[in-house]
């Protein structure tokens, strides 16, 4: 159930970014979007459209901000793999998108990837209702910037360069940034579709985007590199600080599923409905990429 | 009168991007967003409020679309001198944000201030009309992106490249994009706030920006390096067809002169009250920087 709903919405948004995509030519710029954009497990348009289902939302409506939050997605894996960055050959088993095209082209895609989810956020078939498109452009903003997922990328580039290595309250005020805030607005997305209660929501995905990073510094270390498509060990061969550096493999595990059992909890609301978030959760901490 | 309210107006749009800048700590991220948001004539913020006043919008509310543009262009020119793309050391009379940061802060601040620029366009306090909000949103999206300014700038990679310098329709096109597309948002931002027609702020502003476009190909050969505050001739010396080149200098002046006179024609409609603006006009093929 869980595994076919979650293939059925990466094909939904697939199809939609094409179609968004293929009428802006075949430039360079616009090829590199294209690429960039496909693959992904596409979690978090997952709890976008999971998320609209259990408020009463359209699959019509919800593709739009889904399409939405995988191409802000795109845009920040791009620049992160940036020579500059954290510069990364290997993304999703594929070349990244500078080494495919060039720097130049990699900047300029991951910056129109980024424009392209703020128009598709607040296109007019969305909702009817344009409080709901200036709500979620805004909400958007604030979950993407430089107090959202850019002060996340910022601390990290920080704790690249300092003396020390970050303490677990540090490490985890960057995860709150870094991944927490596109996971936050994309569980919140649905309720605020609804003019619903986007509490319970902001619960569950708090304790799934610690528990997602905590498992992917398990991954760095135990995982497979054929399959996670990137390569592994570089956090702990650069020395730098991980929930596993910190809390040693058992313990972050442990962590990792007392997260996942409270964010379980926060969906009781929504009964038999949640289901299928709860094995998302599930999921997070069982994945092998 | 022009000059004292444009003066007002950048002062205006320096302070409101403090106010909202300082709070969000001092991070180089952010010192680099709040060093790079500094300076510029604030043309485009000044059409928004100037177009905003026109139609009855206080500057209360303006301000917002018009530090959003300043912020939005901030990005662009970041992102545009970086190593990979123009690779310009200087931008008004200052060393550019990679030279004075480095390279991954300056990639990163240019994605926060589009970010930010999104935040701002969007804020409540742009309007009490949710739908004035997300329209001026959709739009702005739709200026900056891939059919917008980055075309543009995709336009302008890819002519580097070409084997044959390209034609004036080719240029025009390039350059309706790479700056045409946001004063012309600039420009409607007010009608749009309103809810009144905005093809006479088109018009204004289509004219408006490829005058401006020629008049940078003019400075480029006949400017003060000291005055325009960035290396002169980069463009004649690399070959690249300008308006200049491929009009003659005369030519491109008297060109640049025409779409003034039609620019201001376009403001007939609203009399003295849009005198400021045809000032603006004449300044813009009259500047020297």
């Amino acid at each position: 159930m869980f595994k076919s709903r979650l293939m059925d919405c990466a094909a939904q948004v697939q199809l939609h970014l094409d179609s968004v995509l293929v009428p802006m030519g075949d430039l360079p710029v616009v090829q590199a979007m294209r690429y960039a954009s496909h693959g992904g497990k596409r979690l978090r348009a997952f709890l976008v459209m999971e998320s609209a289902r259990i408020h009463g939302i359209s699959d019509a409506q919800s593709i739009w901000p889904a399409a939405a939050i995988e191409a802000m997605h795109a845009y920040s894996l791009v620049h992160d793999d940036l020579p500059c960055m954290d510069d990364d050959d290997m993304r999703r088993g594929q070349p990244t998108v500078h080494v495919k095209w060039d720097y130049a082209t990699a900047v300029l895609a991951g910056d129109a990837l980024q424009t392209l989810a703020f128009e598709m956020v607040c296109h007019p078939e969305v909702s009817s209702d344009p409080a709901v498109r200036a709500e979620l452009a805004l909400t958007f903003a604030r979950a993407a910037g430089a107090q959202g997922m850019v002060l996340g990328q910022a601390l990290d580039m920080a704790a690249e360069t300092a003396d020390t290595p970050l303490t677990l309250a540090e490490i985890t005020h960057l995860q709150e940034g870094k991944t927490g805030a596109l996971f936050g607005w994309s569980a919140q997305a649905g309720a605020r579709m609804a003019g619903a209660d986007t509490k319970p929501w902001a619960t569950y995905a708090a304790g799934l985007g610690l528990a997602f990073q905590i498992w992917d510094d398990v991954l760095d270390i135990e995982g497979d590199a054929a399959k996670v498509g990137k390569t592994l060990g570089k956090d702990s061969a650069a020395g730098k600080a991980t929930f596993v550096s910190l809390l040693g493999m058992d313990a972050a595990k442990a962590r990792a599923q007392e997260l996942i059992d409270e964010s379980c909890a926060a969906l009781d609301p929504f009964g038999e409905q949640a289901e299928t978030l709860r094995d998302l959760a599930r999921f997070v901490i069982a994945r092998e990429s």
